[in-house]
């Protein structure tokens, strides 16, 4: 995310920073998921993926939120961590059908989102924001649940199908 | 990581594939984290990230019988996802104090870990290598071991630590 620039003095200062990068990640993923939606075979996988659209850009609206109770105008920042998570996803999208890679490249955008999330809540908490707490915990919920859903279709039946396919 | 080059053709290419990228993956995290240990103020993370030092080595180690078990001559892959993660981790090693953005660089890791080990556990299970799944297993124990104590370290003390140093 490009953490620390020499601005980042204080932990209110690296808290902000911190929802800036995921505010840029969530950005990056909404342009993401539509060539995934493009690209995959599976109509669950791709109702999935549309699903994970419309709450990515949800998620990205209670950000917004955020940090507009924290301050005036949001700086932008980028986050090279998922610049590259992305950047294998689109190889994904722009060559392959293998939809086992695809939930394989979402759930690792889930995970990095989970993680970022969960620093997330416990620095809310930190500072006394309860408040901002309780939003970013909404989508770290949804994090959850949408890898287990991921998870749930790339063992019932995503990677059977590439394997036999490829077999 | 590169997923998907032209040799990707089969499910078990795909398979190889992500074993070589998580095993360059491990490579660079064991150079990140002697930064990570230099940088903390903390012992107790001292000691965390010493440990997983350790750990990480014993993972390569674990790829490596897997990748002889697959290949002649495993061929080195990038994976821009882990260089990403780790810039930032580098960048919060090379600049900051605050043992809070240490610990939460350490846990992207950790997660993108978990996402990799999970799916090429379920990739090893449907491919029929139930050898070489209860060898990954090991690791991804180990892997939510560590975000676990991670996690443990941010809200029993650090954080606070963080938020009253800096106020």
């Amino acid at each position: 995310m490009g953490l620390f620039s020499k601005d980042i003095v204080t932990f209110d200062d690296l808290f902000l920073h911190q929802l800036q990068d995921v505010y840029y990640a969530e950005n990056q993923i909404t342009k993401a998921l539509p060539k995934m939606v493009d690209k995959t075979t599976v109509s669950a996988l791709k109702q999935g993926f549309e699903m994970h659209l419309r709450e990515a850009e949800g998620q990205i609206a209670r950000l917004k939120r955020i940090l507009d109770l924290l301050v005036e105008k949001a700086k932008a920042v980028t986050c090279p961590a998922i610049d590259g998570i992305i950047k294998e996803a689109n190889e994904i999208a722009d060559k392959v059908v293998l939809d086992a890679g695809l939930i394989a490249s979402a759930q690792a955008v889930e995970h990095y989102e989970i993680a970022r999330y969960g620093t997330l809540i416990a620095w809310a908490n930190q500072v006394g924001r309860t408040d901002i707490a309780a939003i970013l915990k909404e989508t770290l919920d949804e994090e959850y649940a949408t890898d287990d859903k991921l998870t749930a279709m790339a063992t019932s039946s995503v990677n059977a199908k590439a394997d036999a396919v490829t077999a």
